[in-house]
């Protein structure tokens, strides 16, 4: 009888998956994107078909300031490169994407457009939904942040992050895109490297922002579609330095 | 001899101003943009080559919740059009534009794309910018709000409204771009009528939303350079009813 309710159970996650699935790829049409559901759960489930990576910071909901990795002296060992508050790890950049494969069960999605799908949106700060991206030959980082800088003002800060030094991370450029309800908003950047720490990216402002009327916005019954798109960087001709 | 300091103290705000449109100029390269630079001030000046309209609102630190004018019942007043805090005006919406020029001095920029060159974003929430634009035989209004919706925490809020019914604004599309230092912040919607308040835009996230991080990472030297482009709408392939 218990198997029964399991398998029964199980079906109706796979049902659930498919339906959010689904409703990914209406937002964004385009052909042959992969969408990628991405739940802020404590578990650390894993899903072949839809590769979900599911990360949650609940546990701790004090910051931990960037600074508390100060004693490391060695330039190769990333400080804040696990963008989860609950993880204390630190390494040398080359097991970055070992250390998010086997201790946090990411999954690493290739292509160079996919559709990032947060599911859950209204559970409370600090949360981190995150996933990572392989394309043109590197590793990246999503990370996807509710945080409230400012008691009971939660916001939500989305950035790509490489897994590399920031002189190599100058070589790409990256796109985050909401679109719902005839709005539309589009975050272009550099990304920034994992060497520098995902609280630094927020305090700069260097990430797409969204406050929670915002986020309301552009959610689809608690679920926020992300398109993303990375690229070689080019020069823009029309930003002149000031 | 006090006639000649006020000769040079024109000359040297001409030099002024100059400097900011080349600045602006340089960021948005489109040949043939006209740049307006926009200040938040109290004084209602006027410089006829350059098309400023500066208005502000910091005589008042509360903001006047917007049922204040909850007593008109004619729905051909319009109860919040005029967005400057300090302005208890209603009106007819045959008479608002004349209304924002006769009594406050905003003057109307002609072309579908210009370039929006807040000063002065330092000053202190709550302040206002704004301009009028008329394009594709409508008048809009560029409204570029300073606030604080959580004490100590200012944000920014930029908006266009059509000054026409909400079911003509639906006939069109906004962007509004900030373009700096390799990032690029897009902004796409259908505008709101000045029938609806900006308050309400502002509570339902409908509009461009600036931290302050974000807004410094644009801005150069304290002014913040913002594409606008109006476009009548198209069907969005990519948002289909969710």
């Amino acid at each position: 009888m218990l198997f029964f309710t399991q398998c029964f159970g199980a079906v109706l996650d796979l049902i659930h998956l498919r339906f959010q699935h689904y409703k990914a790829k209406r937002v964004f049409s385009a052909a042959g994107q992969l969408v990628c559901v991405v739940n802020p759960t404590h578990s650390l489930k894993y899903a072949p078909t839809l590769y979900p990576a599911a990360q949650t910071s609940t546990e701790q909901s004090i910051l931990p300031p960037c600074h508390h990795h100060e004693a490391v002296h060695d330039p190769q060992l990333v400080p804040c490169m696990c963008p989860l508050f609950s993880c204390p790890w630190e390494g040398h950049l080359e097991v970055v994407v070992s250390h998010l494969r086997q201790t946090h069960h990411i999954n690493i999605l290739q292509g160079a457009e996919i559709v990032f799908l947060a599911t859950d949106m209204h559970v409370p700060a600090p949360t981190d939904w995150i996933i990572m991206h392989s394309c043109l030959g590197h590793q990246f980082l999503l990370v996807l942040r509710k945080q409230e800088k400012y008691e009971g003002h939660p916001q939500f800060f989305a950035m790509m992050m490489l897994i590399g030094t920031p002189t190599q991370a100058d070589n790409f450029t990256y796109r985050l895109e909401l679109n719902r309800n005839q709005r539309r908003l589009k975050w272009e950047a550099t990304p920034r490297s994992v060497l520098e720490c995902v609280d630094s990216v927020i305090s700069d402002g260097d990430c797409l922002v969204l406050n929670t009327s915002l986020a309301q916005l552009f959610s689809d019954n608690g679920s926020l579609a992300i398109g993303i798109a990375i690229t070689t960087s080019k020069v823009h001709n029309s930003e002149a330095e000031m």
